[in-house]
Protein backbone atom coordinates (compact mmCIF):
# COMPACT_ATOMS: atom_id res chain seq x y z
CA UNK A 1 0.00 0.00 0.00
CA UNK A 2 1.47 3.58 -0.79
CA UNK A 3 0.53 6.13 2.09
CA UNK A 4 0.99 9.62 2.71
CA UNK A 5 1.38 10.75 6.03
CA UNK A 6 0.83 14.69 6.61
CA UNK A 7 2.74 15.79 9.60
CA UNK A 8 5.35 13.08 9.25
CA UNK A 9 8.03 15.01 11.66
CA UNK A 10 6.25 15.24 14.14
CA UNK A 11 5.73 13.27 17.16
CA UNK A 12 2.43 10.78 16.07
CA UNK A 13 3.54 11.13 12.19
CA UNK A 14 7.21 9.96 13.30
CA UNK A 15 5.85 6.93 15.17
CA UNK A 16 3.27 6.14 12.40
CA UNK A 17 6.29 6.36 10.08
CA UNK A 18 8.10 3.59 11.77
CA UNK A 19 5.54 1.48 11.94
CA UNK A 20 4.18 1.55 8.43
CA UNK A 21 7.20 2.13 6.22
CA UNK A 22 8.41 -2.03 7.39
CA UNK A 23 5.73 -3.36 4.83
CA UNK A 24 4.36 -0.47 3.03
CA UNK A 25 5.70 2.77 1.15
CA UNK A 26 5.45 6.11 3.05
CA UNK A 27 5.66 9.31 1.04
CA UNK A 28 6.26 11.62 4.47
CA UNK A 29 5.00 15.18 4.14
CA UNK A 30 5.72 17.16 6.82
CA UNK A 31 5.81 22.06 7.07
CA UNK A 32 9.19 22.33 6.36
CA UNK A 33 10.90 18.53 5.65
CA UNK A 34 10.00 15.32 4.63
CA UNK A 35 9.70 14.17 0.88
CA UNK A 36 7.43 16.50 -0.19
CA UNK A 37 6.94 19.82 2.03
CA UNK A 38 3.74 21.29 2.50
CA UNK A 39 1.74 24.35 3.87
CA UNK A 40 -1.37 22.05 4.96
CA UNK A 41 -3.06 25.94 5.13
CA UNK A 42 -2.27 26.63 1.53
CA UNK A 43 -4.65 24.94 -0.43
CA UNK A 44 -2.08 25.45 -3.53
CA UNK A 45 0.62 23.61 -1.77
CA UNK A 46 -1.90 20.87 -0.62
CA UNK A 47 -2.46 20.69 -4.90
CA UNK A 48 0.97 20.83 -5.66
CA UNK A 49 1.72 17.61 -3.14
CA UNK A 50 -0.79 15.60 -4.39
CA UNK A 51 0.94 16.12 -8.05
CA UNK A 52 4.28 15.71 -6.91
CA UNK A 53 3.02 12.57 -4.81
CA UNK A 54 1.30 10.69 -7.52
CA UNK A 55 -1.40 7.58 -7.29
CA UNK A 56 -1.80 6.47 -3.23
CA UNK A 57 -3.71 4.23 -1.45
CA UNK A 58 -4.47 6.01 1.76
CA UNK A 59 -3.74 9.91 3.08
CA UNK A 60 -2.73 10.07 6.84
CA UNK A 61 -3.41 13.45 8.54
CA UNK A 62 -1.44 14.25 11.84
CA UNK A 63 -0.72 17.69 11.57
CA UNK A 64 -3.49 20.08 13.05
CA UNK A 65 -2.14 23.42 14.01
CA UNK A 66 -4.72 25.08 16.50
CA UNK A 67 -4.58 28.72 18.37
CA UNK A 68 -3.86 27.61 22.10
CA UNK A 69 -4.06 30.30 25.04
CA UNK A 70 -6.12 32.20 27.39
CA UNK A 71 -9.67 32.99 26.64
CA UNK A 72 -9.57 36.43 27.46
CA UNK A 73 -6.80 37.38 25.05
CA UNK A 74 -8.43 35.47 22.20
CA UNK A 75 -10.60 37.77 19.81
CA UNK A 76 -11.78 36.54 16.15
CA UNK A 77 -8.51 37.01 14.55
CA UNK A 78 -6.42 34.43 16.80
CA UNK A 79 -9.84 31.97 16.67
CA UNK A 80 -10.37 32.16 12.76
CA UNK A 81 -6.58 32.18 12.11
CA UNK A 82 -6.95 29.12 14.43
CA UNK A 83 -9.09 27.22 11.83
CA UNK A 84 -6.82 27.20 8.98
CA UNK A 85 -4.74 23.96 9.78
CA UNK A 86 -6.21 21.63 11.96
CA UNK A 87 -9.80 22.28 10.36
CA UNK A 88 -9.61 23.72 7.10
CA UNK A 89 -5.99 22.27 6.11
CA UNK A 90 -7.53 18.81 7.11
CA UNK A 91 -10.99 19.41 5.11
CA UNK A 92 -8.61 20.78 2.07
CA UNK A 93 -6.83 17.26 1.67
CA UNK A 94 -9.81 15.77 1.30
CA UNK A 95 -12.11 17.68 -0.81
CA UNK A 96 -8.87 18.44 -3.29
CA UNK A 97 -7.21 14.83 -2.17
CA UNK A 98 -10.42 12.88 -3.40
CA UNK A 99 -9.38 13.89 -7.32
CA UNK A 100 -5.88 12.32 -6.94
CA UNK A 101 -6.77 9.21 -4.50
CA UNK A 102 -6.91 5.09 -5.78
CA UNK A 103 -10.51 3.46 -5.91
CA UNK A 104 -11.01 1.68 -2.50
CA UNK A 105 -8.22 4.33 -0.79
CA UNK A 106 -8.69 5.62 2.61
CA UNK A 107 -8.42 9.24 4.08
CA UNK A 108 -7.63 9.43 8.33
CA UNK A 109 -8.04 12.62 9.79
CA UNK A 110 -6.64 13.72 13.41
CA UNK A 111 -9.16 15.32 16.14
CA UNK A 112 -9.12 14.73 19.55
CA UNK A 113 -10.27 13.92 23.06
CA UNK A 114 -11.18 18.04 23.18
CA UNK A 115 -13.94 17.50 21.38
CA UNK A 116 -15.84 16.61 24.05
CA UNK A 117 -13.76 17.14 27.05
CA UNK A 118 -12.50 20.58 26.67
CA UNK A 119 -10.00 22.03 28.64
CA UNK A 120 -8.80 25.48 29.40
CA UNK A 121 -7.40 27.41 26.54
CA UNK A 122 -8.03 24.74 23.93
CA UNK A 123 -11.19 26.04 22.77
CA UNK A 124 -10.13 26.78 18.86
CA UNK A 125 -9.07 22.74 19.22
CA UNK A 126 -12.03 21.70 20.52
CA UNK A 127 -14.07 23.33 17.81
CA UNK A 128 -11.57 22.56 15.30
CA UNK A 129 -12.19 19.05 16.31
CA UNK A 130 -15.61 19.03 16.33
CA UNK A 131 -16.16 20.33 13.24
CA UNK A 132 -14.01 17.65 11.25
CA UNK A 133 -15.74 14.92 12.80
CA UNK A 134 -18.50 15.87 12.08
CA UNK A 135 -17.09 16.76 8.53
CA UNK A 136 -15.97 12.84 8.47
CA UNK A 137 -19.21 11.64 9.04
CA UNK A 138 -21.03 13.76 6.34
CA UNK A 139 -17.63 13.16 3.66
CA UNK A 140 -18.14 9.30 4.11
CA UNK A 141 -22.02 9.51 2.62
CA UNK A 142 -20.52 11.47 -0.53
CA UNK A 143 -16.89 10.06 -1.34
CA UNK A 144 -17.19 8.19 -4.90
CA UNK A 145 -14.83 5.02 -6.05
CA UNK A 146 -15.32 3.35 -2.74
CA UNK A 147 -13.11 6.39 -1.01
CA UNK A 148 -13.14 6.06 3.20
CA UNK A 149 -12.85 8.39 5.71
CA UNK A 150 -12.25 8.43 9.17
CA UNK A 151 -11.12 10.42 11.81
CA UNK A 152 -8.77 9.20 14.72
CA UNK A 153 -9.65 10.85 18.47
CA UNK A 154 -6.68 9.98 20.82
CA UNK A 155 -6.47 12.12 24.11
CA UNK A 156 -3.17 13.55 25.12
CA UNK A 157 -0.59 10.97 23.88
CA UNK A 158 2.00 9.26 25.57
CA UNK A 159 4.91 10.66 23.81
CA UNK A 160 3.96 14.41 24.97
CA UNK A 161 4.91 14.76 28.22
CA UNK A 162 5.10 18.35 28.04
CA UNK A 163 1.32 18.66 27.43
CA UNK A 164 0.38 16.34 30.26
CA UNK A 165 0.20 19.94 32.75
CA UNK A 166 -2.75 20.80 30.19
CA UNK A 167 -4.87 17.53 30.23
CA UNK A 168 -5.23 16.99 34.44
CA UNK A 169 -6.78 13.43 34.82
CA UNK A 170 -6.44 12.65 31.21
CA UNK A 171 -4.30 9.05 30.90
CA UNK A 172 -2.71 9.70 28.16
CA UNK A 173 -3.08 7.58 24.35
CA UNK A 174 -0.12 5.08 24.24
CA UNK A 175 1.55 5.10 21.29
CA UNK A 176 0.69 1.75 20.26
CA UNK A 177 -2.57 2.62 20.86
CA UNK A 178 -2.86 5.38 18.61
CA UNK A 179 -0.91 3.11 15.97
CA UNK A 180 -3.73 0.85 16.22
CA UNK A 181 -6.50 3.07 15.87
CA UNK A 182 -5.00 4.62 12.31
CA UNK A 183 -4.58 0.64 11.47
CA UNK A 184 -8.27 0.22 11.78
CA UNK A 185 -8.71 3.14 9.72
CA UNK A 186 -6.71 2.15 7.24
CA UNK A 187 -6.94 -1.58 7.07
CA UNK A 188 -10.32 -2.19 8.24
CA UNK A 189 -14.10 -1.75 6.22
CA UNK A 190 -15.25 1.46 8.36
CA UNK A 191 -15.99 5.28 7.13
CA UNK A 192 -17.54 7.96 8.53
CA UNK A 193 -16.00 6.81 11.84
CA UNK A 194 -14.53 8.55 14.57
CA UNK A 195 -12.24 5.74 15.93
CA UNK A 196 -11.11 6.19 19.68
CA UNK A 197 -7.91 4.54 19.96
CA UNK B 1 -35.56 39.73 31.23
CA UNK B 2 -33.57 41.38 28.22
CA UNK B 3 -33.05 38.87 25.11
CA UNK B 4 -31.38 39.24 21.87
CA UNK B 5 -32.34 37.18 19.54
CA UNK B 6 -30.32 37.01 16.40
CA UNK B 7 -32.12 35.90 13.27
CA UNK B 8 -35.43 37.28 13.99
CA UNK B 9 -36.75 37.40 10.86
CA UNK B 10 -36.47 34.01 10.20
CA UNK B 11 -38.62 30.81 10.90
CA UNK B 12 -37.44 30.04 13.75
CA UNK B 13 -36.48 33.52 14.96
CA UNK B 14 -40.15 34.45 14.38
CA UNK B 15 -41.54 31.79 16.27
CA UNK B 16 -39.21 32.20 19.52
CA UNK B 17 -39.86 36.30 19.33
CA UNK B 18 -43.91 35.77 19.27
CA UNK B 19 -43.20 33.19 22.62
CA UNK B 20 -40.74 34.91 24.22
CA UNK B 21 -42.19 38.80 23.99
CA UNK B 22 -45.83 37.93 25.69
CA UNK B 23 -43.46 37.97 29.33
CA UNK B 24 -39.68 39.33 27.90
CA UNK B 25 -38.50 42.68 25.99
CA UNK B 26 -36.89 41.02 22.91
CA UNK B 27 -34.58 42.66 20.85
CA UNK B 28 -34.88 41.59 17.19
CA UNK B 29 -31.56 41.60 15.61
CA UNK B 30 -31.67 39.97 11.50
CA UNK B 31 -29.47 40.80 8.60
CA UNK B 32 -31.59 43.53 6.93
CA UNK B 33 -34.46 44.61 9.20
CA UNK B 34 -35.48 44.31 12.72
CA UNK B 35 -34.87 46.59 15.39
CA UNK B 36 -30.73 46.56 14.76
CA UNK B 37 -30.10 45.19 11.05
CA UNK B 38 -26.56 43.16 11.65
CA UNK B 39 -24.35 40.98 9.57
CA UNK B 40 -23.11 37.84 12.02
CA UNK B 41 -20.45 37.35 9.09
CA UNK B 42 -18.60 40.56 10.48
CA UNK B 43 -17.24 41.10 13.48
CA UNK B 44 -17.33 45.01 13.28
CA UNK B 45 -21.27 44.61 12.71
CA UNK B 46 -21.58 42.26 15.80
CA UNK B 47 -19.20 44.60 18.24
CA UNK B 48 -22.00 47.83 16.83
CA UNK B 49 -25.07 45.53 17.61
CA UNK B 50 -24.07 45.01 21.28
CA UNK B 51 -23.13 48.85 21.63
CA UNK B 52 -26.46 49.81 20.19
CA UNK B 53 -28.70 47.18 21.94
CA UNK B 54 -27.15 47.75 25.35
CA UNK B 55 -27.43 45.83 28.66
CA UNK B 56 -29.06 42.07 27.77
CA UNK B 57 -29.79 39.10 30.06
CA UNK B 58 -29.71 36.06 27.21
CA UNK B 59 -28.92 36.02 23.38
CA UNK B 60 -30.07 33.71 21.19
CA UNK B 61 -29.10 32.67 17.84
CA UNK B 62 -30.99 31.12 15.32
CA UNK B 63 -29.08 32.69 12.47
CA UNK B 64 -26.64 30.30 10.52
CA UNK B 65 -25.93 30.74 6.61
CA UNK B 66 -23.78 27.53 5.52
CA UNK B 67 -22.79 26.36 1.91
CA UNK B 68 -25.01 23.67 0.84
CA UNK B 69 -24.81 21.99 -3.08
CA UNK B 70 -23.17 19.15 -4.51
CA UNK B 71 -20.22 17.89 -3.15
CA UNK B 72 -18.23 17.35 -6.73
CA UNK B 73 -18.91 21.35 -6.86
CA UNK B 74 -17.52 22.23 -3.50
CA UNK B 75 -14.34 23.39 -3.43
CA UNK B 76 -11.94 25.02 -0.49
CA UNK B 77 -13.73 28.36 -1.19
CA UNK B 78 -17.23 27.60 -0.98
CA UNK B 79 -16.10 25.20 1.98
CA UNK B 80 -14.53 28.72 3.93
CA UNK B 81 -17.05 30.99 3.11
CA UNK B 82 -19.91 28.51 4.20
CA UNK B 83 -18.18 28.52 7.91
CA UNK B 84 -17.99 32.28 7.67
CA UNK B 85 -22.22 32.21 9.51
CA UNK B 86 -23.06 29.34 11.50
CA UNK B 87 -19.41 28.88 12.75
CA UNK B 88 -17.28 31.83 12.86
CA UNK B 89 -20.97 34.18 13.25
CA UNK B 90 -22.06 32.58 15.88
CA UNK B 91 -19.04 31.99 17.54
CA UNK B 92 -18.03 35.73 17.49
CA UNK B 93 -21.40 36.86 18.76
CA UNK B 94 -20.18 34.98 22.39
CA UNK B 95 -16.10 35.82 22.24
CA UNK B 96 -17.51 39.73 21.54
CA UNK B 97 -20.46 39.33 23.71
CA UNK B 98 -18.86 38.13 26.51
CA UNK B 99 -17.58 41.64 27.04
CA UNK B 100 -21.12 43.11 26.94
CA UNK B 101 -23.84 40.69 28.36
CA UNK B 102 -25.01 40.42 32.25
CA UNK B 103 -23.80 38.53 35.13
CA UNK B 104 -25.46 35.56 34.96
CA UNK B 105 -26.42 35.78 31.30
CA UNK B 106 -26.82 32.94 28.77
CA UNK B 107 -25.71 32.16 25.30
CA UNK B 108 -28.06 29.89 23.27
CA UNK B 109 -26.79 28.82 19.47
CA UNK B 110 -27.96 26.87 17.12
CA UNK B 111 -26.88 23.85 15.30
CA UNK B 112 -28.85 20.39 14.23
CA UNK B 113 -29.11 17.23 13.81
CA UNK B 114 -26.70 17.24 10.27
CA UNK B 115 -23.79 17.41 13.18
CA UNK B 116 -24.77 13.06 14.18
CA UNK B 117 -27.12 12.15 11.19
CA UNK B 118 -25.35 13.79 7.33
CA UNK B 119 -27.26 14.20 4.28
CA UNK B 120 -26.50 14.92 0.90
CA UNK B 121 -25.35 18.27 0.34
CA UNK B 122 -25.02 19.19 3.65
CA UNK B 123 -21.70 18.46 4.92
CA UNK B 124 -20.51 21.98 5.01
CA UNK B 125 -23.24 22.36 7.73
CA UNK B 126 -22.36 19.39 9.26
CA UNK B 127 -18.87 20.58 10.03
CA UNK B 128 -20.21 23.97 11.04
CA UNK B 129 -22.35 22.59 14.00
CA UNK B 130 -19.73 20.00 15.02
CA UNK B 131 -17.52 23.26 15.55
CA UNK B 132 -20.18 25.00 17.35
CA UNK B 133 -21.20 21.93 19.47
CA UNK B 134 -17.37 21.46 20.73
CA UNK B 135 -17.34 25.55 21.03
CA UNK B 136 -19.97 25.56 23.34
CA UNK B 137 -18.70 22.66 25.81
CA UNK B 138 -15.23 24.46 25.19
CA UNK B 139 -16.87 28.14 26.31
CA UNK B 140 -19.07 26.64 29.27
CA UNK B 141 -15.20 26.06 31.06
CA UNK B 142 -14.26 29.39 29.79
CA UNK B 143 -17.12 32.45 30.48
CA UNK B 144 -16.75 33.99 33.47
CA UNK B 145 -19.82 36.25 35.76
CA UNK B 146 -21.40 33.17 35.74
CA UNK B 147 -22.42 33.53 32.29
CA UNK B 148 -23.73 30.39 30.38
CA UNK B 149 -23.50 28.69 27.40
CA UNK B 150 -25.81 25.80 25.42
CA UNK B 151 -26.81 25.09 22.04
CA UNK B 152 -30.35 23.78 20.89
CA UNK B 153 -30.12 21.16 17.98
CA UNK B 154 -32.82 20.36 16.16
CA UNK B 155 -33.30 18.50 13.38
CA UNK B 156 -35.22 19.80 10.14
CA UNK B 157 -37.89 22.28 11.81
CA UNK B 158 -42.24 21.73 11.60
CA UNK B 159 -42.63 25.33 9.32
CA UNK B 160 -39.94 24.51 7.25
CA UNK B 161 -41.59 21.80 4.59
CA UNK B 162 -39.36 23.08 1.66
CA UNK B 163 -36.98 21.27 3.37
CA UNK B 164 -38.66 17.69 4.13
CA UNK B 165 -37.19 16.13 0.77
CA UNK B 166 -33.68 17.03 1.65
CA UNK B 167 -34.05 14.84 4.87
CA UNK B 168 -35.80 12.11 4.05
CA UNK B 169 -36.65 9.72 7.44
CA UNK B 170 -36.22 12.70 9.73
CA UNK B 171 -39.59 13.06 11.75
CA UNK B 172 -39.29 17.55 12.03
CA UNK B 173 -38.71 18.74 15.42
CA UNK B 174 -42.00 21.16 15.92
CA UNK B 175 -41.93 24.37 16.88
CA UNK B 176 -43.16 24.18 20.38
CA UNK B 177 -40.34 21.69 21.00
CA UNK B 178 -38.07 23.93 19.36
CA UNK B 179 -39.76 26.53 21.88
CA UNK B 180 -38.68 24.40 25.04
CA UNK B 181 -35.62 23.69 24.16
CA UNK B 182 -34.66 27.37 24.39
CA UNK B 183 -36.34 27.60 27.50
CA UNK B 184 -34.37 25.13 28.60
CA UNK B 185 -31.30 26.88 27.85
CA UNK B 186 -32.25 30.02 29.06
CA UNK B 187 -34.19 29.59 32.08
CA UNK B 188 -32.47 26.32 33.28
CA UNK B 189 -29.19 26.41 34.91
CA UNK B 190 -27.62 24.14 32.18
CA UNK B 191 -24.21 25.06 30.45
CA UNK B 192 -21.80 23.03 27.88
CA UNK B 193 -25.49 21.33 26.69
CA UNK B 194 -26.25 20.32 23.44
CA UNK B 195 -30.18 20.19 23.90
CA UNK B 196 -31.54 18.10 21.48
CA UNK B 197 -35.65 19.06 21.51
Amino acid sequence: MRIIIVGASGTMGTYLTNAFEKVHEVVKVSAKSGDIPTDITSPQSIEQMYEQAGPFDALICTAGPTYVGPWAKMSHREFQKGLEGKLMGQVNLVLIGQHFINTGGSFTLITGGLTYQPQRNFANASAANGAVEAFVRAAAIELENRVRINAVSPTVIENSPHYFPYFPGEIPTTMKALEFGFRKSLFGAGTGQVIVP
